[in-house]
């Protein structure tokens, strides 16, 4: 399968390969797929160790591929930054090794990637690899750089003997862990992403360009994108109830409750099946996490691994859970009851005071509202921190494990924060009008803070920053040199710059300069200075929060879907622009469903048949219908009530299949013809 | 892979091939592994055309089978009996087409088994199908049967020009479903079931021979005595709970009602669990009936088939969908509806009488009683028709969704049967003692009943008929025929017998006969008159109702758990008995779980967390603790614990993998291997 086999790095010649696609403006150093930005402070030999192993052929158990230098001028506080690319043969090599299923030419349906059948994936005109998008030619440089892994030489890192590797480790993912490499991140596409952004938060059509956002930020951003989309389709016909609701005699609300509970669960019934649909046109749906890497930070005793047969740290799976269920679990539950003491006494504060003669006196009854806020903010901030150390302490074999389990964690307690108050006030205080006046408030003025938050306060932030940051970059090249750092564990290497000179004079020799006039100098300089973007885990939260609000209490604020509606356009657009123009590019991630989210949005939607009930037998106007009933009589139709409408629910869930129709016969058909090729 | 090619249905010549395998007792026809009898009345050319489907090569799109005609004597009752059996070749070539999953000698780990592999299962010593148990073959023989199919030049079934085929349909199937067949049979291995029988039901020690079950039963049955046996553990604990329910105050009853509650839940989920171990070690866990056959009776335009693109019946799913929807469904609600007021009325009828002054003079009053019973068995009768027919109608294309459908439909019927009057009489009537009695009742003399219906009384059936049978086929022999039958599709045709005098002469020519010395000839005449087994609906329709008698109601009769397990152990042995003496061997099926039932039985768990809750919030001596309360104060309460129940129990099936952790870790093991060796 190795089309051609070379001694030596090769990357370090120029390429000559004629085969060669779409240059770069004005080298012939083809496109960079990452750039590597190592700590200022790290040694010659970690350098000139991982440069080798990145260039060297497979054979010599080498990543080949092709390494360039970027001259940072007198830049000293940037480390040596790298630009990584690819031999076109390289990425189809690999591609196939990593069974990438791409749409052949002429077929509009997936299949494996095979050199074998490349005529049929190749167009007619162009270079070899253009039927791959910049999403998959990142993905499979990812592949390669993640199966660099240590061979049996590699004791440490060198120049670093606490660094202990063991054989089969992934080498880039352990330096970065260790922060040797600083950040690693693809470059942007201007020219994709000015397109993008003109159909995309710069459109006022309603849909969104799918198909481009796919291609360039992969399958978790898309996905994310189309569950918003779905998600604010869906809340027009609560939308349109919610204004009728307004018109017409509160008799009707028992019907219109029932409506929304069978609407929500619907909606993620149908979510279900729309993902699933996604995930088959993307090829990611047979996706498991059975055998993916270790995380680097995953550890325990050299073992044996019982699925690979390859030497591999294993961590008996009992110690995990016993971790979670005694000790993160527990904990998680004392943070949730202290946030909910907390929210207790912010309401008996408030209650005293309003109790006081001096309260119509001024501002100070807005100080318990005020200090509860900050209060949760900085819980929120110390308990997410709590929350990521307890799941890494946990010690989780493969990313998407500690995923669920973080976003677990992090869910109830969010779940506790921005609900708790309003359930005190539905259920306890029992004053709807209360109830009503914050969910209104929640969901108008809140939204649009946070929104402006996301999109109009960055807007002048990128404004100004540009000015500075262009500014920064001239002014730096000549400025003086800043004091070494020599922690390479320390969390605060991340923002601070330290002395690199050393190093890269030293390496200058070794590694070829990409040219100086090239354009991805500066566009790294820029990109570099961005955030890179953290997962999609506050972009589902904003939404889980506002799915809460919309249909936990629907019975007594019709108008929600309304807002929450007008809210997410907003959204959209603030996200789309977030993430085209304030975070370095993504590192794509392949994925088949929205993961532990669907199960969160689930359980939300089963409470809200409880408070919808509830809230039902509380409305005066409906009471006062039953007004001949005792109160045990109310309390028992309501326990009746809620059975059905939970009936009816699992009837709903469990009657619609989790994938379309079509879905389950393509999926068949693939099967069937699989084991047909297998069998001749 | 055809390992000889020969014209020529060569079935007819005597065997010769000197790789033969244990040949049947004193003859060299090969052991019989089904026997096919026709009806009497079917015409010549039809046995002859199937006949020679039969034994035609698999060039010719035959299957190449071996076929012996039975000499039945003067018996013309007996329609035409052919022995189906086959030469080992044709049978290793089919377990490698079929992709039977099977344990080599050296390993103890299931592998697909291949010719080119032979070695490596086949024993040292031994013919060369001796690796394959009876199970297996007869698995093999029957997916050859199943796989002999309608070719372009077969429009109809020769002789019945109304009896049209397609291509590729399944002609045996086809000939049994339009009762050409009359019937199709395994015949049971005497001297195994002798052996087995004395390990099984005979013996009193307290483990099945599940390994040797499995063997000669297959998946389906073995997995019923699995759970049965799994069960019949879990109910061990609340037994011991119950006698100990007996002696402390009634004040514990709320922890025993939890602790009951979240045990059911946690069988159910422990025995998913376990059953994906055994369908791991019986290699069924990826079976899907994503591309099983088309039922029989399935019916459509004739169109390609998505899935494998071959011409076969398509009907519309969404018509099937409507069809279960809007007439099934609610049909079924309305039969539901109608046996829920007979109760009503049987209930009535019972006061009613109870009230008049005669009633205390005779058995008067158990008129209602008997009269209800009566009524329930009549209807049960009828409703399962009913459902059959739906189901039937409804057009489902695969046997599993067929069964699935079916088994839905009779449960939820059964269920108003069996639990609604002690609903009644719980929450209704809220006569506790009355309710103990009649679960006490139920659960003894009820099911003890049962037992003897099953296990005592066909003991001496079986007896009497033995001897019945014996003089019967003595005397037949020399009987007088009986009337010829013309109508081919009636259901009478099964128990009657047609002259089929002609058509054994005729054919006599073409099918070499059985040995008239042969012990199978007096077998197959005895077997042939036992029923066939139905599955396994009607027993784990028992375990269904049991489990329900002891978790519905477990706060009020502790002593449930003790008389369910006495009946348990009845039941064991009286299933095993009847299997094994009582049936024709039954055909084996594979299957990965329990399918239906494993709902139906967490649903049984779900109504149990809210009949023990309110149960509990009746007790007298609970309610008298908390007599301070108000109505609506202690209701307020139930809902509370049952929502905390609820949750709990969502937790347990979260929080529990449905599969072990190392059936996984095998299942990614054979994955990854499967992926690397596909990458060589």
């Amino acid at each position: 399968m190795v089309m051609r086999q070379r001694t030596g790095p090769q990357c370090l010649s120029d390429p000559q390969d004629p085969s060669f696609d779409t240059p770069a403006s004005g080298t012939s150093f083809p496109p960079t797929y990452y750039v590597m930005q190592f700590n200022p402070t790290v040694k010659v030999e970690t350098v000139r160790w991982i440069v080798s192993k990145l260039c060297a052929s497979r054979r010599e158990h080498g990543a080949e591929l092709l390494v360039r230098k970027q001259d940072n001028g007198e830049d000293s506080t940037q480390g040596l930054t790298l630009h990584i690319s690819s031999q076109p043969h390289r990425l189809l090599e690999a591609a196939e090794d990593m069974e990438l299923r791409v749409k052949p030419n002429r077929t509009s349906c997936l299949r494996r990637f095979t050199i074998k059948e490349l005529e049929a994936f190749v167009p007619d005109s162009g270079g070899i690899v253009d039927f791959l998008t910049s999403t998959e030619k990142q993905l499979i440089v990812k592949y390669v750089l993640d199966n660099l892994r240590a061979v049996t030489d590699d004791q440490h890192v060198p120049g670093y003997p606490q660094l202990i590797l063991y054989e089969g480790q992934s080498l880039v993912e352990a330096l970065i862990n260790w922060k040797l490499i600083r950040q690693m991140f693809p470059l942007h596409d201007e020219d994709y992403l000015k397109a993008l952004g003109h159909s995309w938060y710069k459109s006022l059509s309603k849909d969104q360009p799918f198909e481009d956002i796919h291609a360039y930020f992969g399958e978790s951003i898309a996905l994310y994108f189309h569950f918003l989309n779905f998600y604010s389709y869906s809340l027009v016909v609560p939308m349109i109830l919610g204004f009728y609701q307004l018109l017409v005699s509160n008799e009707m609300l028992a019907f219109f409750c029932v409506f929304q509970v069978l609407w929500a669960t619907g909606f993620l019934v149908m979510w279900n099946r729309k993902c699933s649909e996604l995930a088959f046109q993307w090829g990611t749906i047979n996706m498991t996490s059975l055998h993916d890497n270790p995380r680097p930070t995953y550890h325990g005793k050299m073992g044996e691994d019982p699925v690979t047969g390859k030497m591999q740290p294993q961590y008996p799976a009992w110690k995990t859970y016993t971790k979670m269920y005694c000790v993160s679990f527990p904990l998680v539950v004392v943070c949730m009851l202290g946030s909910f003491l907390i929210m207790l006494a912010s309401f008996w504060l408030d209650r005293y005071i309003r109790s006081q003669p001096y309260s119509s006196a001024g501002y100070v009854v807005y100080v318990p509202s005020i200090l509860y806020a900050a209060l949760v903010y900085v819980m929120n901030m110390y308990y997410r921190e709590l929350a990521n150390h307890l799941t890494e302490w946990e010690n989780h074999r493969t990313q998407s494990q500690f995923d669920r389990y973080r976003i677990t964690k992090l869910v109830l307690f969010e779940f506790v924060n921005n609900f708790m108050s309003l359930f005190y006030v539905a259920f306890y205080i029992q004053d709807l009008e209360m109830l009503r006046t914050q969910l209104a408030v929640l969901l108008t003025i809140y939204q649009l803070i946070n929104n402006l938050q996301e999109s109009i306060l960055p807007l002048i932030l990128q404004y100004t920053h540009n000015k500075v940051t262009l500014s920064s970059i001239t002014k730096r090249i000549s400025s003086d040199k800043i004091p070494l750092l020599k922690n390479i564990h320390g969390e605060e290497l991340r923002h601070r710059r330290g002395n690199g000179g050393e190093t890269e004079t030293e390496l200058g020799v070794e590694i070829p300069l990409l040219d100086p006039e090239d354009t991805r100098i500066v566009q790294t300089k820029r990109e570099s200075q961005l955030d890179p973007y953290e997962g999609t885990y506050d972009d589902y939260l904003e939404l889980f929060i506002q799915f809460g609000y919309v249909y936990l209490f629907s019975a007594v604020f019709p108008m929600a879907a309304f807002w929450a509606l007008i809210n997410n356009m907003l959204e959209v657009r603030s996200d789309a622009f977030k993430l085209c123009c304030l975070y370095q590019r993504p590192i794509a991630r392949q994925v088949k469903n929205i993961g532990a989210w669907q199960r969160a949005f689930e359980c939300l939607c089963a409470i809200s048949v409880m408070t919808n009930c509830a809230l039902l037998f509380m409305i005066p106007e409906l009471r006062s219908l039953v007004s001949h009933w005792s109160n045990s009589e109310v309390l028992f139709m309501f326990v009746v009530f809620e059975h059905i409408l939970l009936l009816l629910r699992y009837v709903l869930v469990y009657c619609i299949s989790d994938k379309p129709q079509w879905v389950r016969v393509a999926l068949a058909k693939l099967n069937y013809q699989s084991r047909q090729a297998m069998k001749t």
